[in-house]
């Protein structure tokens, strides 16, 4: 548990949340769109030509050099990506050389961690990691639900870890970036190699505002690295490793298809609602992410828009064999992905221009000059809980255990259709409830929420009620679904015993505080 | 003249120069890599979406309305980009613009000026425009070398202009954008439409840095433009004019190779240089520009590296159809691009993904972390005028008057063999002189200079000295040269009669002030 004082406060949405976190004041969320900004961007100190090697050549031979080099010292931070999701070599690596060097209370700020990344415990419990800003997947995840960290846990969207590290609110001593080719120079791509990820967009505010940037890669090539997806005019050095990540676990290679009756009936249930109030039109917009509905959703309304013969301008992913489909047979001009998923969004990436790079500044930081999440059609996301408010909760389960991140979720939110696909109950467990164990996101945004027992609108869309009057797609009051789920649960969920302290925060995707996260005993 | 005080000091480089411009503290140049740059770079405004229409619509219906919405007032900074070159319609309208809306006093910030925009004179003789800070190319450069600019002229290299924005030298208020393609959300690039330049490079600064910024286009298109070289996510608003340049000055069409024998031999000895030196070698680079020296010596080395079977990895432009056919005909892996000079290059920059655009940011920003220009083997310059030192000109002609701009040409001094192609007179004035008029890059950055009477190798290089000590290649002396000129041209050039005013500083790419300009009266 933290190891800071904080005091809590009431915000707009009714949540007690924290006015201070790891010592630094924290603003309580204001309501969707009210937080105004003042002030300006972070401003990495400027560097010199004279300090860097004329040729180009910036490899060290290891890490632990790279790391001493770049100026290491008690309490910095130091961030890695989560490209390689539960394939990553990489940040185990990084505290690994920090606890061999001897440094302490490191914030370690991973755009995500994953269970390949439990042995970064043993760096918790020793001391050379004071605490994680990030999402944690699992077991870290758990260890901090338990309240085992020292400091409190933030979680950020991905278009808000873009934003605070742009807006100053977290400064970025040490970037690590794993890259599958770079350049001794440090340009970098995730496009070849054998660790090939796609992209490295995740990365983008960490190569721009740390003050220090290491690139890791087990592909070095000689300069140029085309495309540089991360410009080694930001890079300090370049180390070579020989394995940075394991490519089975990079890449599923098995993204595959819900074979869940019920959830095949969501999927089916999304696409028509899609289809049926008019959103599936000439040049509309989606985003769908991996999961086993969102991939049915996707064959669901490609057959609708091949059956209609309709084209998108441009769909959004994470990127799998399924958008690939898409845009081979013409049914989308774009694919504006943010991360790949297999093989083909690799390939695709890689080959074809119209399957382009995104990345959390272009998609999805709030505080930039607009961003692409709002200009989308719809989207389809999951979500642990929802409310009869439609607030819905991404991060914890029933139990209170935070086990998730929050990924894009927050950003998405922004479309001007943002569909919950989510099975009425898990484990016999009611995921429509009263109230969510945590907030993440405000109901004002969630329009549409699709069980296998129907499809509640949020009462404030009234255009999108209009829009399905004539069809006889099972439109239903979230309160009834709810009421025939609690039915057959046998009752609505058990609340989850909580400690009083705060373990970690959420912020909302402009740097306030939505919700915080308790410990669990 | 300057209309503000301004005192003077000698510089490292022997040079007066003012210590103050345009009311602000200026650094004296110390020598090359001497100067340490302190602080953090400049750091516009954090923005919010709340602020920006949510479907990703900015396009606003004229450039004065555009202008007003961003907060124009008097005494700011407007700048524009020169990808247009002598075919820009855009920036005269911004001024015209501003002259309407009755603002007094503005900088213009132009990446560079061209006879085109000598209307912007009506501008600083009725007070809308202050003074200009950016390459004068032509009547302008004129105007402001008779002492008729209220400010002081300030000119910086491509990189050095990046710099200057980066490192908060200068702040932009307003940027507009001239695009050839865009969508409602900003997004741009210059690879389509009836205004097509190839990239948009010059203006990447102006996009991440100013406060507001403003992009104008001929060729609006549905989101999302792709690929997006200014990301909409920096972009205020939109503009759509009928026209933003006139193509057939946009790119020449006709950019031709010398046919002058003279310049002819110099191309041949250059590029002759090149190989027996041992620089055309397997895996090498090399910088060309698209003067007719230039293009006739990227086909003789052409022929060179065909006979002996060399391949590049990387050539650098300004591209041309020459550079484009070393790609097309695989005797490049790449070509690394800032700026487009035919048709040619615009349409292979389109199409293939191996000719790649760069930018001031990648190529020559002096503060950045290194950057391309001091990886490249060799390069290849002009010059107005080169001295016994190998200091060199490049902005001034012998009688003093500021006739051209820097462009990349002081970044490209850091290459590991630069080599100034240069007819030993011109107008029966020798080109090779005692001391140059105004000193633009130090003589222990000029590694070569190619005569058509002969080679000059400063004697600093003692490794190229004897790589070619066995050849048959015409190595002289340079002090040897010059006597011989001056007896064809009888004597030394005319000392140009200047005033005390200082009309323009010259930067160096580490922002200090290497030289200035005096008045031409």
């Amino acid at each position: 548990m933290s190891d800071e004082g904080y005091k809590l406060e009431t915000n707009a949405a009714g949540r007690i949340v924290p006015t201070t976190i790891n010592g630094k004041p924290a603003v309580p969320f204001q309501g969707v769109g009210k937080y105004r900004p003042a002030g300006r961007k972070a401003a990495p100190p400027v560097a010199t030509c004279a300090d860097y090697p004329g040729d180009g050549n910036k490899v060290l031979t290891n890490l632990k050099t790279a790391l001493i080099k770049a100026g290491i010292e008690d309490g910095m931070t130091i961030s890695t990506h989560h490209h390689f999701r539960n394939g990553d070599l990489v940040a185990n690596r990084v505290f690994d050389a920090c606890a061999e060097i001897g440094v302490k209370d490191l914030m370690w700020f991973p755009s995500a961690s994953f269970p390949c990344h439990e042995p970064i415990i043993r760096h918790l419990d020793s001391g050379v990691v004071h605490h994680i800003e990030g999402s944690m997947n699992g077991p870290l995840g758990e260890y901090c639900s338990r309240g085992k960290m020292r400091g409190m846990g933030v979680l950020r969207s991905h278009g808000g870890r873009y934003r605070a590290v742009q807006d100053g609110e977290v400064h970025i001593d040490i970037a690590v970036i794993a890259a599958p080719t770079a350049d001794p120079f440090g340009n970098a791509n995730g496009l070849t190699g054998p660790s090939a990820c796609g992209l490295l967009g995740f990365a983008l505010a960490d190569s721009q505002f740390a003050d220090r940037v290491i690139v890791v890669t087990d592909n070095l090539i000689d300069f140029p690295c085309v495309p540089w997806q991360i410009h080694g005019n930001y890079v300090d050095f370049v180390v070579k490793m020989d394995r940075i990540g394991d490519p089975t676990k990079i890449v599923s290679g098995t993204t595959e298809i819900t074979r869940s009756p019920d959830r095949l009936l969501i999927a089916e249930l999304t696409a028509r609602f899609i289809k049926e109030a008019g959103i599936m039109k000439g040049g509309f917009s989606f985003q769908a992410g991996a999961g086993g509905i969102s991939l049915a959703f996707v064959t669901f309304l490609e057959k609708y828009m091949k059956e209609t013969g309709t084209k998108a301008r441009f769909v959004r992913g994470g990127s799998t064999k399924y958008l690939v489909k898409l845009l081979e047979e013409g049914l989308t001009e774009y694919i504006l992905d943010g991360q790949t998923f297999d093989l083909d969004g690799i390939r695709s990436m890689r080959e074809n221009p119209k399957h382009v790079n995104t990345s959390p500044f272009t998609s999805y930081n709030y505080h930039g000059k607009g961003n692409f999440a709002s200009m989308v059609d719809a989207v389809v996301l999951g979500a642990t809980e929802v409310d009869v408010n439609f607030n819905a909760n991404v991060v914890t389960h029933s139990d209170g255990l935070l086990l998730h991140g929050i990924g894009g979720w927050q950003n998405c939110l922004f479309s001007k259709c943002t569909i919950l696909s989510i099975p009425s109950f898990r484990d016999r467990i009611p995921v429509i409830v009263d109230e969510v164990t945590t907030l993440c996101g405000p109901g004002e945004l969630v329009d549409v929420v699709v069980t296998e027992r129907g499809i509640a609108i949020n009462p404030r869309r009234e255009d999108l009620i209009d829009a399905v009057s004539g069809s006889d797609l099972p439109i239903r009051p979230i309160e009834e679904i709810k009421a025939e789920v609690e039915k057959i649960c046998g009752g609505k969920p058990a609340k989850p015993k909580l400690g009083d302290e705060v373990v970690a925060a959420i912020k909302w995707v402009d740097g306030t505080v939505i919700d915080c996260v308790r410990r669990v005993p």
